[in-house]
């Protein structure tokens, strides 16, 4: 085997606009691949380039529409595969099906682990992927896994505010979440504060239901992985409010924002919402207190050190 | 292990109904399945009875949407695995991405196969499918495959129609079916003739070209495995009307009927449609002359038969 | 094959003791098997009746030393498979390794998942196993995995002292295990408190750092899955001490108690400590204010679920 | 690992002459290897150079005696693999067993699938074929397969004969095997004939029954992708003889010439038989009208290609 | 399932004859089977009767023509998964290749473990087979594997000739059989030697090179596992003749007799040759001092202990 | 993938001196990589340098405590393969577990494969390893296997005393290691014969039972493949002794000295005991006629042959 393994960036069609700032990051043209539909709605892939013997990363977050960005997903690795790439590395951005990680009753799947299995069986050798849900699904796998982390973006971002450390107050938008909210106030500084939502329920939000330091008159920053309906976040919002704070900030890394999560984000006191580009936000969902922070950098530099056999967990230290 | 391995048949969003009528058949009521989708888009699957130790089928067509209904049979299939079914036998009366069996050109995938590996990755056990794109398919498995014909129950309903064989010609709408079509003439006689697509355009029926028996004031009766756009088959029967047959009847055992295959057939000048209910044919999309013949007691005595331990192969003895 | 898969229960020597006290349950005698070490320590297994056909059950805690538990184990699954055993459930009441679930920093194993993947490489069939460290473990099998959950043996022996509800404090033992808090809480009653580890040390717990209800004058209880050295756990009885908890009561499936963990258990101001016999504890271990309570019959009734093919989830409705 | 994965060609005892010639078109000396039969008939296989992180490439068509040539090239495999090869291709320019790819009838195998399991257990990393009997096997394998397509050797060699379009007709001697003869035609221009052999036994050949293009005064060229016992081609060439054709020259690109064959097509009235040295064909086979065409620098071309991460595809464009 | 896993027994062209006896023990009648080669010599195979749900057992030792037996072997194993058999038992009375278990050079295939992995890949779920060339070959195998041995055949029938223990000497025909001939001599009694096959060459056999007890004078019994060209067991017999026994009995489990073994064997000068049918020996190999024990009944007990899932190790105690 | 493939060579703590020692040979630093146990005894594993792409080679001798040496090499494996090293090599000195490598009587384990299972299944890509107990262990694993032979190492020594030929006798302590002793007959010359130890028990040493050559008043070499408790080297020295000979040397590749073997040594009449370095021997146990012969160097120099593709068996030529 002669050794032209030259790196290659493929996108899906989840979010080709991620991939593109990647490629741009690594000062590489974008694969060229036809990526359609067929009239009854099959996927058709056809691979525009030599990529024998190539190093290729695919980049597409299983965001919604999820089956169908999925599935396009595996029928790229198919065809990678058996047109000879020397390995293929996914580029997960955002992890579908990641909440379906245990069976908390019984009779029903573990979507997340059938999705590694699928993702292997259909020829991935290597996965990178963001902010898991929960770090077990590394687990998952038996292939390498790189798993990156967006917690640096958003504290460089929210240090850049210069918000004075004594009117900080870190929130837990719920008792799931705390282990995030804790690692972000070693970082940042602050108090630290649980909103307790087992008293609070969606409609009676004034209640001022939360335990640890007090948000009154400060500035409260919350940090949940992701954003769907925006309903558990926006009530947890009110509550924050409801309990005097002053500013109320929310940070997420995953922005589905799906069902009325807009409607629900525009109605609520919310100075500003952090989110990254690990999935694309369409315009028509830009509200005007929206900030998208782009991991792309990290994602391309990630993908630089994997081909280059550097570091990657040095990328955290 | 006690020894309760009861047949269970359950039933995927694609098909309901069908399920329903196989389930008649078999005098059994429908497992029961909680099925939906998160928000997002997610799908959610809950078993709603015991099946540890049953013997599992699970009904679902790949047809359109082929994305969603893959997905939900593949999450299915990890249920029951994992809720601990004795067996689970997938029942696919149409298998989508069957007509990417190989690779004609480079660096694209073998759908078909991949989709083998899926099912056979979450879990399956066993495939029971009906009139394959290709018989090749079944190599695409190492699990049993039990792969039905409905060719006889066309057969037995043209036989009904009372046509005089000297009058019949049967008509493969392309080269590529020619096989089907003397099968079925074997069983129903009359000629044999073949459109020769190579010369004919969708813009210019009005030629011509067939080779085989003249089908000049004859009842020509088309076969297909499937109607996707129709686009091609209503070509064919331009063709043979422009030939001088007197009456003209399709058979198809998948009636996809995507893209304006409904308007197609309905501008044509065709006796009658005859399909299969191996895909729902959605009310607005039943033309007047489309015929639904049912395939469910095929189905549902195959399932007794591999239930039983039971030949299936004598079946179309 | 003739149909005589009776149930049989084997168990290594980790804890013989529960596997009898499983067996009695079920009114079983002990599969006879021979386990001992070479003298040069490797371990040898002779299965000592007929296990063909059977359907086999190997009670073995992966406790300390998990070395060899583990290894044991996996040669008796070895053995088993070889000797044509039906099917082999590998009953795990703990699993050893299963705090390593994940990689927090980079180049270090998953080893709850390498313990998953040498059970399933080593002949296991299914697993049942009780209070995981993480449910996600569960995705890190593929085969079935019944997960049983001891609290509600906890429930019912602590509804059983009698405690008036307004006295009663839930107490989480540090931020990670609130889940499992609320989840009593919302059974027993009582308030919720949770023991802030941020800024209470190991020498400094005369401090007062809690969150939540108040434990002052009242009844607390601590829960936690696990008891290993007790350094963590004894730094929070001591913290709710030091608020001016009442009574404190201690609860844990499973009690690994090494180190120095008996002395500190001994020293530390705790009305009750309550475990499961999930592992054994030596009469040397066994504090006058230990009670072990039995999971012999929660394990041995989903033996016989499992092997009747009944449903296990059904136990915890 | 140091990087000197040359390129190294080994073949088996099946077609020795082929392999030679493809070493030389890549100017590479022949691998040493030992073959051979113990007296009971079992393969002894012996390596004679290292071949630690070598690409190689083992030549084998599983022509007859088939079950001989595939356990020499299966016990080759194993050597290969336990002798540390980097990659092992597969070089199948006749795949053995390829008619039997699917179940007409039921409980018989599938031993075109049977045969890539075989292969790929042994160890082969990849497959390089040509002209399989069905272009589906394919998808048998996981593993990537290039299927190299004689078609243009023909096609270049006939076209160099000078016939005049207009003289040309196209055959295809059954109904299974007019997509080929359709390529063909595509290319050499003509006309296009189908021999009907429902209504043609091979006791009757004087019957004209062909449909299509008349070949009466023309030059027919038949085509189909192996010649066995040579009955069904001959009872072609008798019908479109009977037809009034001028001249008649037979394509096929596998010799196997097994059964009568040679006698039969002696005695048939052909111009020219051309066939591909894919197989080895005895001289005392080597009819004086029998030309064989070299598809050594065809196989040769695509393993430098393979060799060197060049595309295989382009070959055919 | 329903339950109906009636044993069924099929043979192999191999060796029908054996077949037959062990289906006459078990009071069976043979499964019926198609089996043929097409004019090419591809093997065909078609099962004639329904085999679902059916407990199949598979006889066919891989005697020469080797690879021709093993290839069909393969296939029927591939039948049989596919036509849906409960559970395929190989029962392979001579494991051929089975003297290729190790790399004694380098660059070499472990053929028998080849021979392994081809079974196990093809579908078979347990292997029953007889006097191995090394017990380690079992651990080639994932899946159970019952060995017979055939020792108490042989010591059956030798007792009951009623040699005096005096004058028996038990022999090793060279250094790697000793334990064979121990195991022998603990049952039989008498002396034990060892024919010393360093200075003995094939053609200077006159020379007296033995070690342990005299043979002068005594009876001698010499034991290996085969016969294959008789080479080496001739040359110990002449030895054993030069060192003055008074009579010689050979015996072997495995009459494999290719090459010109039978003239060795006419020629030298033994009393009795004693055999076993696990492989076919023809009318013109049988040697009038060759006496054939039948394994028929041992095989055929095992194969009722395997199907009733009784104990096959107590057929030794 | 950047082609930086370095040599690592990385120690687990069965044996750290000798993976020094290798890494001295081949002028190369130790790998860095932190082990240790947590309070429970669970192994920890962390890598402390890069290893992604790296040719790593894991020196871990699976000598007592063999669980715990066993587990610690499984977890270095999982690590090493999730930190995306390009290959691992393991090299086992000695391979723990050899010796039950079959079925003797039923319902045991085949330990030896159950070992190699493990290794594969935790992501081993090849093994190195030294005079294993059996020769057919290679053929537990279907990833390459190099098979070091200590022969030449103890020939040399053995030569380099001078020791006449015409005074050597060459011993195989039981029937079982006969071909061994051969070898090294075949080396050294001089005499050869065996210790007859069916009739020589553990209590009545003095009696005189060996077969083959004279010992008396001759130099007596017995070899063995390791030394475990030495009762049974111990007891073929007393015989050895009991006919007459002058000096006896002892020599085993694997010095485990468990049970009381130091003290038995110590004891019985040896005037050289040789052994290698492949496992530990702690200072108390080495005896002052304990001779320990490095394999350092032959371990070194097949790992450089691995990693840079040279031939490893030519070391033997």
């Amino acid at each position: 085997m002669l050794h032209n393994h030259h790196l290659k960036i493929f996108s899906g069609r989840a979010h080709p606009q991620l991939a593109e700032e990647i490629a741009d990051y690594l000062a590489l043209p974008m694969g060229r691949l036809t990526l359609g539909n067929f009239p009854d709605g099959e996927v058709f892939v056809r691979i525009e380039e030599d990529v024998r013997g190539r190093d290729v990363f695919l980049v597409q977050p299983t965001c919604p529409p999820v089956n169908e960005n999925l599935m396009e997903l595996l029928l790229m690795l198919d065809s990678f595969r058996r047109a000879s790439a020397a390995r293929i590395t996914v580029v997960l951005p955002y992890y579908g099906y990641a909440r379906q990680d245990r069976k908390d009753v019984g009779r029903v799947p573990i979507s997340a682990k059938l999705v590694a299995n699928l993702l292997t069986s259909a020829g991935a050798n290597r996965i990178l992927c963001c902010d898991l849900h929960a770090a077990q699904i590394q687990g998952f796998f038996d292939i390498p896994v790189d798993h990156l982390l967006a917690a640096p973006v958003f504290n460089e971002y929210l240090r850049g505010m210069g918000f004075p450390q004594s009117e900080l107050v870190i929130v837990s938008p719920d008792e799931g979440r705390i282990k995030q909210a804790i690692k972000h106030q070693k970082v940042l500084g602050g108090g630290l504060a649980i909103v307790d939502k087992r008293r609070a329920s969606a409609t009676e939000t004034n209640q001022a239901n939360m335990i640890g330091d007090s948000v009154r008159g400060k500035i409260a920053i919350l940090f949940d992985d992701m954003i769907t309906t925006a309903g558990s976040m926006v009530g947890a919002v009110n509550i924050v409010r409801a309990n005097g704070a002053r500013e109320v900030y929310v940070c997420a890394t995953h922005p589905i924002l799906c069902g009325n999560a807009v409607d629900r984000l525009r109605e609520a006191n919310i100075n500003q919402i952090l989110v990254t580009n690990s999935v694309p936000v369409p315009p028509a969902k830009q509200l005007p207190n929206l900030k998208i922070l782009s991991i792309a950098r990290l994602l391309g530099e990630a993908i630089r050190r994997i081909h280059c056999n550097e570091s990657v967990s040095r990328l955290f230290e």
